[in-house]
């Protein structure tokens, strides 16, 4: 599923010319993706040389390692989001380091130790953050997983493990089936026992998804609902995942068992669709969300440890691995955007 | 509120003389309005002469004293109700009637009781039911409001009472303010320290409703979700009742508090709209379902009865009255749906 990384493939002359210029002066510019307005990233995404942060007391400096493009940063950069960051904002949302640099007083970590990059924005070089917060990462966790790790992974465990009980053998639906969530959900369901129906928009990605460990792989607009019965042996659907909206929301729906519960975790922009109302009567559907964000903030730290916990145990023994579909430098953000917008299975990353 | 009511006004005269000759037989005959398939009232409605039913052993015959054209009619005529009954059917679902001849070894109660008319279909003069299955109605429930008690009133007070907890002095919104259940839920709210928005879609309702006790009613289309502070003086809105679906829906969802709850349980047929992911992922808002129908089987009698008792006190204290808007007899079914359907705050009523 891999394919060749580009690095750095057409950084100009004159930009690589200017950065020599900075590293002689001493670590005093790195390189910032920033907005000073919410808009189309092709038009408010800048890449900007900004002074290298210096910790301060209690604080380490973190050097990036690789961070992701998030279908989230989409919705954040243009001003959707559920929360938005002050302006100018550096854009990115996840991304691994590695401790750089400590501040005054702090003992608590090594540098080198590998650990989520600071969230005020993971498109940059470097940042700061207060040692307490540090999220770890296990070292036995490779760069590239540990990247993905912060965001898709957990959210799709707590998808499986917190909006309602299944039991081994139960059966959940999921549309984005080739999401980063959707192939942790794969992977994670048959780590515990579930048995998944993905949706996906594309003939040629189900082959694929079969190969991840999905049990069932259904095409959008094929009236899948109606061949449940072939699709589960006859099994009711306890939990539908979803992150699109419109007709493929409405699929899941009318596939739910009697109390059945629809998470809705993203929200692509999808068509219009007649409300269900009759579901949410008849059939005693419930229709929740899930943030993760909001979790991170409600359950409290050792809530968040825990899933992230139970996320590293997967991706160290090999239930859980995402696939990378490219890498690209900072500067050249506008190409990944455009690769990670392009039909693709796995996530683009971006590295220094 | 109260419009004068049509006794019999268009009854044909041959159709007089059929019915004198049928009383001179000696009970033998009675009025149904059923339907031989499912369709528009219009079309698939018959008057039809049917035998009187002679109670069984443990059963009690049933006369119609007043039934109801309740919304749900139409999905049960149509077709499209969650459940359906054999054909061909008894249409209505709602009625009062008076004890009207005992069965072999009935001992449990006497004629003239007023009791919750058959539901195997209440548009129909006679039915018998096994005794053990009557729900009695306080005597000192005046037969019109008997009539209108046994849907509405307690599924408003299930929405108010079920679905979450609330406190006294808490907002909830609700559309089709001037349905029964909307009166219902707008006095009942009042009389349980609630505090009520009601969507309307005609400026003429406001007025009325407000004289129901209503304590803010809004305009459909007015986008009045944008004037929230004013409505609750910045309270948020806990509760959201739907009973229509599309825009009007997307407006309550819009409108609840972090948290809030939408319960849907009523499906008119409305436009389509675009799936709330947005307030269900990051406002966490929940949407379920409640059908009276369900909790009646799923619940229990005792649940049922304690539910009815609420209504029977309201009723009896003052606190809850339904409008009347005409009473039809049987036969002129079509002029009473057509009044049913047409701009109006009270209920139409169907007597023998």
């Amino acid at each position: 599923m891999d394919r060749p990384t580009h690095l750095f493939p057409d950084w100009g002359i004159s930009f690589a010319l200017q950065r020599l210029s900075s590293f002689a002066g001493g670590m005093s510019d790195m390189l910032s993706v920033r907005h000073h307005e919410f808009g189309a990233p092709s038009e408010v995404l800048r890449v900007e040389s900004l002074p290298v942060p210096e910790p301060g007391p209690g604080e380490v400096r973190v050097k990036l390692l690789a961070a992701t493009i998030n279908p989230s940063d989409y919705g954040m950069i243009g001003g959707s989001y559920g929360s938005l960051r002050e302006l100018p904002a550096v854009a990115g949302r996840e991304g691994v380091g590695a401790v750089d640099a400590l501040g005054e007083g702090v003992d608590s970590v090594q540098t080198g130790a590998h650990v989520r990059f600071p969230d005020g924005g993971t498109w940059q070089e470097y940042a700061c953050m207060p040692a307490e917060d540090l999220l770890l990462v296990d070292a036995s966790v490779p760069v590239e997983q540990a990247a993905v790790s912060f965001i898709n992974p957990p959210t799709a465990f707590c998808l499986l493990d917190k909006i309602v009980d299944l039991k081994e053998g139960d059966w959940i639906v999921q549309n984005a089936g080739n999401s980063a969530v959707g192939l942790s959900v794969i992977q994670m369901a048959k780590a515990m026992g579930l048995k998944t129906i993905s949706q996906v928009r594309r003939e040629e990605l189900v082959e694929p998804l079969l190969a991840y460990g999905a049990d069932q792989v259904v095409l959008e607009g094929s009236a899948w609902p109606k061949k449940l019965k072939e699709l589960t042996g006859g099994a009711p659907v306890k939990l539908a995942l979803n992150s699109i909206g419109g007709e493929s929301a409405i699929d899941q729906i009318k596939a739910l068992g009697d109390g059945g519960t629809q998470v809705t975790f993203g929200g692509m922009v999808a068509d219009k669709v007649r409300f269900p109302t009759r579901f949410l009567i008849f059939n005693d559907v419930r229709l929740v969300g899930f943030w993760w964000d909001k979790f991170c903030k409600t359950e409290g730290a050792d809530a968040v440890l825990e899933v992230m916990d139970r996320v590293y145990t997967m991706m160290r023994e090999g239930q859980l691995k995402l696939p990378i579909e490219a890498t690209y430098a900072l500067p050249q953000i506008q190409e990944a955007i455009q690769h990670d917008k392009s039909p693709k299975l796995g996530k683009v990353l971006l590295r220094p």
